[in-house]
């Protein structure tokens, strides 16, 4: 068909197989071929479902002319490279966040993807859940008017193993990144400022490989607002997710997605479910979203709605996060982006 | 000063003291006797509440000439009797809700206080509480539109003891008679019809005692407006207290009252405060307000809000229930006020 | 693969859709053939899911000897005849709500499934709803104690066209089924008595047309609870479906579904979105949930979640409603189930 | 009476008719006099509140042997002076919040408290507020395990009076005063350095006079909680008082307080009502419960529930926060505290 479109799908990990879930529910769109370092990986996803092919070498799908685009959920350090070669193939880029842990890697592959012409789209798939979504569009409304302050909450249910810890880039730009993009998003503007707090409080082998488990940041954004994201590894309660934006008209705010919407009422107290439980849970119908924005994208030759630029400012926001904690003192982004 | 008003409470239980210090909290009246059978209730009232003087005999205070109104708070078999009195005395009269268990008495009643011309409000306090109130007033402005359906939840935390359900009536007339009124204030139109359903379910003695402790009634309204109203005399989680009015234009629904408005997440759940224990609690306000629309009807010279033909109808209804659930059949509330 | 189900569709329409898009989401599973009386709509329906063939006439369905099970869309009055021939033609079946409008015929269609010995489940996707199934689960757990109480809130965003209303059976057979399905999935017991009102406050047409646009049915259950559903065929504010069971123990309510979970706060109060609009939208994953359910039970060679005495008896609910609303009296199912 | 309290009030402005208000309802206390520098206010205050005597001259009340108790509501300018001289008369005092706007005037008026023995209550109201009071409670006995974030959400639904803000200390002496003591409150810990933002975004004027309207404190607590305390002077949608602790075991947070309880469902969403105005309205049960506290505390010869020591800790981080919000940096507060 005319209008099928062909992915390669580099990654076939946690993240990797919910892309491909996602995109066998897309009718306009199919995998053709996932390559992952662990090939046994690669070939569980296909027959998973439905790849006509698995490989070790992400270059069978690189050089395959028919494939479109390419989805990247291989581990972070591996972003650029396949950025850049994606693009130098000539072929469209979902690649998830972070692009990079630092900014030299991003640039490179931006100034490739700018240069080869093709579409990039960072995974930033909140923007893509109904609550932010409607935030995001209530504020760009002007429902609450110019917009004063912004308040994310944003906790896991635990924290991921500390293996993973020391690779991450650390909690800004590994946890917290998410919601340095969901700020802009939300705001509508830049952030110009801001000042770190963290510590180690839920378990101090995270402390001892050099990271936080909770932190408060405070911003400055470009149009006056100013706001906070609070990040906390571990809340028993399960994933807590929300957001709050104040104006000079009003306050829109979202609450955490349950399982289902019931009260028990007995002598102990009233009783509601806890938020569903983590992020493949609560983000399920964003991450289908993001692809779908991603296909269509790429089928009606439009912007994609996460560009490259928006995977680099948090990282930027991320890095200004730790030089903030590291000196204990507020940080203009000018401060790193200039680095 | 020339606008105090002076009143006498009859009875000194419960109830006498809630409007005893409502009444204490009012700065343009105050109770200048209380008369109870037991006479140290008089005086343990008269001294907790600072009312000069205390008596058995209600005569005292009928025969007062410097008594503008008597507060009728002694046990329900009394009530038509010291209204008469009361009224033929040429005192304004707020007698506790019911005004008798039976039609003739309350007739009796009605007529006298017609013939003196004294005003008279029947204890439905709940019309004083800011839900239904709200409710009330958001039906009469049109905010649903033409109502079609009422659903009224009341649910006591505990049974009262045996002893007090021999003589209450029974659950119509002592319970949901609150709740008969409810409808007509929140509706804004007569019943018509009624059918009843009852059962024993939570206490086999209450059953003895020749009554039920669970109800259901569907209603027909003169407008054409259906609803209905359940009863239980034991929800575990406290005092239930909802109403819910459905019409052409949208619904609005009232939740319950709570000691405080917080939310304790653990990994257990999300959990709220209970409802106010019972009427004490929940209804505390609504007792001050009812008094204040008795006092400000005196002083102003205007109907009271709670009329006789008001504490007549809710018995009817009663009554209504009552033959309902023992032919098991529909019953027109006609037949009621006819017979 | 030993372990795919291979699935007829018969009708096209709305629901057929519904269920032809939940089987393209499960892997073991694949519609083979659709069918519909109007050939364009089988047509469509086969391009739009990919399903290989489409066919006027059901018999080349019935006669595909690859056909496991045959999925009924088509209308009402056509229900019974194609549950006969399926189970006759050795197929296990999923038919939708209602089985049909009168007891014969579906009395004679389910001796013929018992006959034939194949698998038939019943179209009431709500017992596959989050909320709903919480519910009947934490009372089947006696969270609640025994049940007291039950309350069914459903109504429609706006009635269905009137050539709908004429062939439909009727609010009690067409809309009430649902509940009267649900309060014995949410009690655990079955009704032994109802008392029905309804009337005409919508619109005018459909009294014309011999229905009613509003109801209340009360119930008395084998159990000794009582309780009651109320229908408006329009809530302008959507659809709204909330349910509550209360016990010994406590209760347990669920509100509505909305697509976002937000509050905008300005200085005109406090605003929520409205229930998701209908069911399509609000039943979505209950309709995938109940394909799966039925996929499973003949996979697994378990019975259904629903039966066919399960789609048998909400008909004998429904006729015994509309006999108490035509003679104005309680209704003993017995009545009916004998007639 | 024996325990008959007799108090004299010096202030009669708006939050001195909030005290003898309050007063008015504890039957174990009364006022004896009034004072205000505007005599006929004091007069207004006595004819309303059937306070015996009205004076210009505080000195009346504080040289009437009679008098056991001073309650301060003077303007803030005043308070430390009150105080000394109330306490060399040998009275216990309620003074409003701040005690003053500066430490050399708190410490000389706390050295004469202490040397003169008598008790001292500091007029931090929310902390007798059911919400506050319930999560002060729930996180002391472990509710929540270790506290590890505090957020504080406080905003009033319209600045003051530029007249007003130019005496008030500015915001963080003024407004956000209230929260710097509810966080020690809540969190059960001393704050030891925080981080001020701040801007103009309501009103310039307030600008000009040199003060800001809108705030973000980020704070960090010397058990290693973190926190931030967030003000806007002006929601439309009403006074927004939120707070939320977040620890080890899960996180407890408080809601609005409202006239009503109910929720409005149409075709443009479904509506509950604002917040309850300002703090007279919101506050109006904590204004009774501190003087009652204050009353009990003379009474039992106990410590008051809000020391002198309370009363200035909140002034230590205004004044860190003043000097942060002007040097952008974070700032210990015991560098305010040993200035």
């Amino acid at each position: 068909m005319a209008n099928q479109l062909s992915l390669g799908l580099i990654g076939a990990g946690r993240i990797g197989r919910v892309h491909a879930e996602s995109i066998s529910r897309i009718s306009h769109a199919h995998i053709v071929g996932v390559a992952d370092v662990f090939l046994e990986n690669a070939e569980k996803c296909a027959a998973d479902f439905g790849i006509p092919a698995a490989h070790q070498d992400p270059r069978a799908l690189l050089d395959d002319p028919t494939i479109d685009a390419i989805v990247v959920c291989s581990s972070t350090d591996t972003h650029t490279r396949f950025i850049i070669e994606a693009a130098e193939a000539g072929k469209h880029i979902f690649c998830e966040k972070p692009i990079a842990l630092n900014l030299a890697d991003i640039d490179r592959a931006l100034a490739t993807v700018e240069r080869c012409g093709v579409k990039l789209q960072i995974g930033f798939n909140r923007r893509f859940d109904s609550n932010f979504r409607h935030i995001h569009e209530a504020v760009k409304r002007g429902d609450i008017g110019d917009p004063h302050l912004i308040r994310i909450t944003s906790r896991d249910p635990a924290p991921p193993p500390l293996s993973y810890v020391k690779v991450s880039g650390g909690l800004f730009l590994d946890m917290m990144i998410h919601d340095f993009d969901m700020v802009r998003y939300l705001v509508g503007a830049e952030v110009e400022e801001l000042y770190a707090m963290g510590a180690v409080l839920i378990d101090p082998t995270i402390g001892e490989a050099g990271d936080i488990d909770t932190a408060v940041v405070s911003l400055k954004f470009a149009n006056g607002a100013m706001g906070f994201i609070e990040n906390s590894r571990q809340a028993r309660y399960g994933y807590d997710q929300r957001a709050e934006v104040f104006g000079s008209k009003g306050a829109i705010e979202s609450s955490n997605k349950t399982a289902h919407n019931t009260r028990w009422s007995t002598a102990n107290g009233v009783m509601e479910p806890n938020p569903l439980y983590f992020f493949l849970e609560r983000y399920l119908d964003s991450y289908t979203a993001e692809m779908r924005a991603f296909i269509d994208a790429i089928q009606q030759n439009v912007p994609t709605a996460v560009t490259g630029r928006d995977g680099r400012i948090p990282v930027v926001m991320g890095l200004a996060a730790g030089l903030s904690l590291r000196e204990r003192r507020p940080v203009c982004l000018a401060e790193i982006a200039a680095a």
